[in-house]
C-alpha cells in the first residue's frame, strides 16, 4: 500500500526510476510519522492495568476514561485508543478534518473545515469543553491535540464572533508569519486554547497528553495548546500583529482585545495543580528520520541537512538544486547515488497576487527551475499531513522533466511562482502528489536524490 | 600575515576562540585562491624557453611578449608574470581598482573605478585596444582578464555614451539578475568584450588566458570575455532586460541598439582562426576548496555543501542558522567540532529603500538572526575581493554576540536588512571584515563553524 494516491501519474514520464525510488522514501517516511503505530506501542492494557509509557494505572481504582482531541493528526490517535480501550471508554470526542475517512464507535467523530475555522468546529469546541467539564477527581482524560486544532477547535474569547476569528487567522497565514507567531496570537483569542481546556478539566484528574508534533523543537505549548500551560503573551500577540503590520487589518474588537491585553484574559502560564502526563508519540523529525532510515536500508548515501528548515520555499528549493548540481559536478557533499534530506516549516511570503500553491510545492518549483541538463535527479517537497498550504495537495515531485514539459506545454513556471499559482500547472505536468489525509501531521519532508 | 585587516576588532567580543579558527580559515580559503601563485607555479622561464603549463615556446622564434589585462584578480598576475618574464615583456598595459597597492615596472599600470565604471577605465579600454592592434604574428600575448574586468574596462558600442552604459550597470546591479544574466547585457554593448579584443590581436600571434574565475562553473567566456569566443546573443540580452524590467528604464540608444540587434554587431561566436590558450589558474571554488583544506587540517568534521549556490543571500544565511541548530540539537548533520563550507554567487534583490550592503554581509545578519542561543557558532560571509556589493568592506562574521549586542546598542537588524542598510550596523557592531583588495577574486565564501 502507498501513501500517494497519483503513484501512477507521476511515473509515467521523467526519470522513472529515480521517481519510484522517492515515492518508496515518501512512504516509508510517512509510515515512521503514523500515530496509530505510535499509540499502539506507548499504551497497553492488561486485564484492569492501563500503561502509558512509565506510567500505570489501575483501572479498579481510577475514573472514568474520556477521550478529548482534535487535529489533523487525531483520527489515528482514537482508532488506535478504541482498538485498545473499546468500552472502557466512557466519553470522547474528537475533531478532524474533511474528509478523513473512518469510524469510531465508541468516540465520536465530528468533522470540520481547515485551515479556515467553521461554525462545525466551533459547535464541536464548545462540546469538547463540555465534556471537560463533566470530569471529575481520579478520571483519566486522553488528549490528542495535534497540528491543525487550532483551526479545527476554534472557540473565540467572548466578544469576538467566528468570522473574526477566521478573519485573523486569514491574514496571519498569507503574512509569511510562522506557526510560533502565529499560534501566540491564536492563543490570545480562545477559550480553549493555551492551556484554558486543561483549566476546565477537574484538576484531581490526570490528562494524559498524546502529542503529534508539527512545529520545530518540539515545544509541548505550541502543539498540544489547549491542554498544556502556555508560554507566549499577549505582548507577543501584539508583537506579531506589529510585525507583520496587521493591526490595521484585523477588526477592531479583536484589535482592541489583543491591546488591553487584561491580567485575567492572559493564558495559565502553570498548571501545576493539575496532573498532566505529556507524551510526543510523534516528533516532528519523525518523517525526516524515517526517510533517512528508509534510503540508508536502500543502500544511498546520505544525511539530513537540518530538520529546522525555515524561510522562503522557493528559495530552499534553490538551494536544493544547487546542492545537486554540486553532487553532479563534484561528487561533493555526497557522492551519487545518494540522499540528502531536509524538514522543517517553510513559508510563502505573499505580497502581492495569490493563486493556488503551498510551501511544498514552491519548494519543488524552485529546484525545478534549476536542475536543468541534471538527468538522474529528483527533487521533492512534502507535507506530511496530505495538505500543501491550503490546497489538498500533498506537496510535488520534479526532476529534469518538469521545467521541460512544462515549455513545451507552453507553461511559464516562473511566472506561476511569482504569481504564487504553482498548483494548476504542476498539476498539467503530472507532478502533484496526492495522499489525501496522511493521518498524520508532522514537519514537512524535502528529499534530494541522485541517482549516479 | 593575515589578510584580514580588522582582526583585532573582531576578536575584542563575542565567541573568540570561534572566531580566532573562523578567520584562520578564511586566511587559508584566500591564500589557496591567489593568482600570484598560481601564475608562478604555471609559467617557467629557463633560458629562452617559456613553458605555459603544456605550452612551450622558443622565445628566439616567437616574436614579442604583450601582457594585457583588467580586472580585480589581475595586479598579482602582471606582478607574477615580471618577476618570471622581466625586460622579456615587450608592451604591457593592465587596469586595476582605485586602492590596488603595489608597483608595476615592465607593465602600465591604470587605476580605474568599480563596480561603476569611470573615464579613466575608458581610456585604459582605449590603450589596451591599441596595444591589441599592435600585435604581429607570432606574438606572445598574455591576457589576464579577471572578475570585474567589465566596469574597469568599459568601451562602449559607437553611439553609446559611458553614462549610459554606466547607468545600465547599474540597473543590472541592482536589479537581482545574477552574473551572466548582467554579462550577456554588457557584452552586446562593447567594443571589447564578448571576444571583440580578440578579434583586434593579430590572428597568428598566441594569446594566453589566465583566468582567475568569479562564475560559477567557471564558463571561460563570462570570465574572460575579451579574449575568449562569445556564447551569449543579442536574444539573451534582450531576455534579461525583459525578465528584470528594464526595458523602459535604460536609455533610448542602449534600448535601440539591443532591439536592433543587427546581425554585425554580434559577439564573435567562434575564434578558431586565432590560436588561443585557456588557462584557469583559480577556479571559482578555489576559496572554498581552500577552506575545506583548512577545515580538514585542523581536524575538524567538514563538508562543502555546495561551491554553487545562488539566490537570496539572506534566506541561505538563514538556511545556514537551521543547519547549524540541527548541529547543536541533534549533531546532524555533522557533529561538532565541525566545518560546513559554501560557496558560489548569492544575491540580493532590490525593490524599495536601498542602503549600503552587500549579499555577504546580508548573508551573515541572515544568519546572525538566527543562532539566538548557539554558544559556539560562527557564520562568514566574505567576497573573497574584498568588495561585497558596492562596499568596501569583504563580508561579515557574526556569532550569538551580533544579534545581542543589536539588541543593546538599540540596532534593529530585521530593519536594516528589509532596508538593504546593514554595514553600517555591523561596523558598529565589529562584526565587518576588512581586507582591502586581496588580489583574488573567486566565488563567495560562507563558512558554518560550530564547536562543541
Amino acid at each position: 500500500m502507498s501513501y500517494v494516491k497519483n503513484r501512477k501519474r507521476l511515473l509515467d514520464h521523467g526519470n522513472k526510476k529515480a521517481r519510484q525510488i522517492a515515492l518508496d522514501i515518501i512512504d516509508k517516511a510517512l509510515l515512521q510519522a503514523d500515530p496509530y503505530r505510535a499509540v499502539k506501542s506507548l499504551v497497553r492494557l492488561d486485564n484492569d492495568t492501563l500503561t502509558v509509557g512509565e506510567h500505570c494505572f489501575n483501572l479498579k481504582e481510577a475514573g472514568r476514561i474520556f477521550v478529548l482531541g482534535a487535529g489533523k493528526a487525531t483520527f489515528p490517535i482514537a482508532q488506535a485508543l478504541e482498538e485498545i480501550l473499546g468500552d472502557r471508554i466512557y466519553k470522547g470526542l474528537v475533531t478532524c478534518k474533511y474528509g478523513q475517512e473512518g469510524q469510531l464507535k465508541h468516540i465520536q467523530l465530528r468533522l470540520a473545515n481547515h485551515p479556515v475555522p467553521d461554525q462545525a468546529g466551533f459547535q464541536a469546541a464548545q462540546e469538547i469543553l463540555s465534556l471537560a467539564q463533566e470530569t471529575r477527581a481520579k478520571d483519566i482524560v486522553f488528549a490528542g491535540f495535534t497540528g491543525g486544532s487550532s483551526a479545527l477547535m476554534p472557540y473565540p474569547t467572548a466578544g469576538i464572533s467566528l468570522e473574526e476569528k477566521r478573519q485573523v487567522n486569514e491574514l496571519l497565514l498569507y503574512s509569511g508569519a510562522n506557526i510560533i507567531e502565529i499560534n501566540a496570537v491564536r492563543k490570545h483569542l480562545s477559550q480553549v486554547k493555551g492551556g484554558r481546556l486543561a483549566q476546565a478539566i477537574h484538576p484531581q484528574a490526570h490528562i494524559i497528553n498524546l502529542t503529534v508534533s508539527d512545529v520545530i523543537g518540539d515545544p509541548l505549548d505550541y502543539i498540544t495548546c489547549p491542554t498544556v500551560p502556555d508560554t507566549s503573551t499577549f505582548a507577543q500577540a501584539q508583537a506579531t500583529l506589529a510585525k507583520y503590520n496587521l493591526w490595521d487589518k484585523v477588526s477592531k474588537s479583536v484589535a482592541s482585545h489583543l491591546k488591553a491585553a487584561r491580567p485575567q484574559d492572559e493564558s495559565p502560564k502553570d498548571l501545576a495543580d493539575h496532573n498532566i502526563i505529556d507524551h510526543i508519540i510523534v516528533p516532528g523529525t519523525a518523517a525526516c528520520e524515517g526517510a533517512y532510515k528508509a534510503a540508508k536500508e536502500m543502500g544511498f548515501a546520505t544525511f539530513i541537512l537540518s530538520t529546522q528548515l525555515e524561510g522562503e520555499s522557493k528559495e530552499l528549493g534553490g538551494t536544493y538544486a544547487d546542492i545537486a548540481r554540486e553532487i553532479v559536478a563534484h561528487n561533493r557533499p555526497l557522492k551519487a547515488p545518494c540522499v540528502i534530506i531536509g524538514g522543517g516549516e517553510t513559508t510563502v511570503r505573499i505580497e502581492g497576487e495569490c493563486g493556488k500553491g503551498g510551501p511544498s510545492q514552491e519548494f519543488a518549483v524552485g529546484a525545478a527551475l534549476k536542475i536543468e541538463g541534471l538527468k538522474n535527479t529528483v527533487v521533492v517537497g512534502l507535507d506530511t499531513d496530505g495538505t500543501d498550504g491550503p490546497t489538498d495537495l500533498a506537496g510535488a515531485l520534479v526532476d529534469e522533466y518538469t521545467l521541460k514539459g512544462a515549455r513545451q506545454a507552453g507553461i511559464d513556471l516562473y511566472a506561476a511562482l511569482e504569481r504564487h499559482d504553482v498548483s494548476g500547472p504542476l498539476e498539467e505536468l503530472g507532478e502533484i502528489i496526492v495522499t489525501g489525509a496522511t493521518g498524520t501531521n508532522v514537519n514537512d519532508l524535502r528529499i534530494l536524490l541522485v541517482l549516479p
